[in-house]
């Protein structure tokens, strides 16, 4: 969410830099410049390797933000839950980023963009920055960039980062895997979905919100919910948290008190017996990610076009060859021509 | 879902066999051998190279069965929809195969099975295969497996194979790639979720159920959906599909045949038109996954203990190090690796 001035402005930033630049943009991140980490995090998005040249030196001023994932199904009310912890934080008078992650056409690979209402309000705040993106690419959950965005509004003083993503399953884990508290926003009529989900919302959800409560009883969700961490507290281990529900009524905004309480508690749980863990957990994603997605663009510059063009697709579709023995051959040629590669 | 009896019929079965017999076992599939399938399935399942030498054999016997691909959020009326469409399939007497992806959970890496009740009626009759799978690994939408398995039972002869995911955007989009016919199914209450899809949606629905109409007036979301249609309708290029609505009372099971008679059309439509570019997309798709997902292994298997054990994973905590520079650093060894390893 961006004013037209604040666009136009970048597009005459974007014009008159040289790659070369990358550490001086960097450098203009460490110092909150807006412009400076637009135009870094489009370079990131972009996969251009000065991007992860820039990652590579601002990854020491990161770690001091404290990253809050806000997950849950389309229409859960999870917009409305960042926009009053965005007015929370800054009412405290501290920096706030917001990176949500949104389900993307495969083929305009363009994200849903700017009918974000709720949030618009915060545009003409230069101490909040706001980022949608794309979930692009074949890795399950998180965007790809979606890291390195966080990285970098670390890098620029953000006291707090809101990761916004819609999930079913695995997505919610890897926000959960990633932010320091997790936030799983449900509604009332939801029931059906957390007895799909079962413990496993357990591993999703820090703090559980029960949204739109003036819409529906929220009575049966509640108590299926609360025999599930019931089920898990009777198993207590020490220092493992027990998630908490709270309950929220969006339009007289009640329960949000508490929500911002429950959120103090975690934190404070979080720092003193999870964030070691934490740390070599996405020391390891964060590599993995990187090693990973070099060999899915290796394939898709190298192979993509060979395969759709080469005679043997035809084969297969004539069941005459068959992609298991063709992917095989590949296999051979793709490490054959990674040797030959300078990295 | 299987019987007891089956279970110990199986249990005997696995005892019996060695991995060199996997061509028997292939072959077996071949004669509708239920008992063979469920061990093919576990054999691929567990990505034992077995799997894939079979795979390679069967594939020469695929591209008989229909694939219809079912998605939608939870508590969206999914297994229901199956329910009846099985029970239809089996009245024309035809084989039924059935792939469920559920979200799983990344800890116990176990799916949430056994309690598809509405499913457990055709649970005694050998022409009915269901198949729960779970969403492992980090590919996003569906399982890793659940094309091999689709496979399998097409080459055992099944007519229909009914694929089962549980979706918000990208999985959704996996399955629609990968069905014949998409229906994605949707209640009253989603108007929300279709407002954050927008024209996103018809590309992962061919056929939309609106299910559930007996508990909230579908009105605005059917609205809403056929905006969106009458959208593209507006565009239209020739031979391409306009996704048709179909409401239905999953209770009275009202509007039930009014959706087997879009997938009848959408199959004629989708033989016509369709089918050619449909099996290109699915082969490279395949190839694709096949050689990422051995990427995707060799990391796991030769470098995650590697990176947990290595002190320099204490460095990036503490910020020394950083995970971009390392990547570049496990690329490296990694890419030496594979250079000596045999495929």
């Amino acid at each position: 969410m961006v004013s037209k001035n604040f666009k136009k402005n970048i597009k005459n930033f974007n014009d008159s830099i040289v790659k070369n630049d990358i550490l001086k943009i960097a450098n203009r991140v460490l110092t909150k410049d807006n412009l400076a980490i637009a135009k870094l995090i489009r370079t990131v998005e972009e996969e251009d390797p000065a991007g992860v040249e820039a990652l590579e030196y601002l990854y020491k001023f990161t770690g001091k933000a404290y990253i809050i994932g806000v997950t849950g199904l389309p229409g859960s009310g999870k917009s409305t839950i960042i926009n009053l912890l965005i007015k929370h934080y800054r009412n405290q008078n501290k920096d706030v980023g917001v990176v949500a992650v949104d389900p993307s056409s495969p083929i305009s690979n363009g994200a849903i963009l700017g009918d974000r209402i709720r949030m618009l309000e915060h545009s003409n705040d230069d101490k909040v920055f706001i980022k949608s993106i794309a979930t692009r690419g074949h890795y399950g959950g998180l965007a790809r960039s979606a890291i390195g965005i966080v990285n970098i509004l670390d890098a620029a003083g953000k006291d707090i980062i809101i990761v916004e993503t819609v999930g079913v399953g695995q997505t919610e884990v890897n926000i959960s895997e990633f932010a320091h508290t997790t936030i799983l926003t449900l509604v009332p009529e939801m029931g059906d979905y957390v007895q799909t989900i079962k413990a496993g919302i357990l591993e999703v959800g820090d703090i559980f919100v029960i949204n739109k409560i003036d819409k529906k009883n929220p009575t049966e969700l509640y108590y299926n919910l609360n025999s599930i961490i019931k089920n898990k507290e009777n198993r207590k281990e020490y220092f493992v948290w027990i998630p908490k529900i709270v309950l929220t009524d969006s339009l007289k905004r009640e329960g949000f008190e508490n929500l911002i309480q429950l959120i103090e508690e975690h934190k404070i749980f979080f720092d003193t017996y999870e964030r070691q863990e934490y740390l070599k957990r996405r020391v390891i994603q964060e590599i993995r990610d990187e090693v990973l997605n070099y060999f899915e663009n290796f394939f898709e510059n190298n192979f993509r076009n060979y395969i759709e063009s080469n005679v043997f697709s035809k084969n297969c579709i004539n069941n005459e060859l068959n992609p298991y023995t063709q992917s095989k051959d590949i296999l051979k040629k793709l490490i054959i021509k990674l040797k030959t590669n300078n990295l």
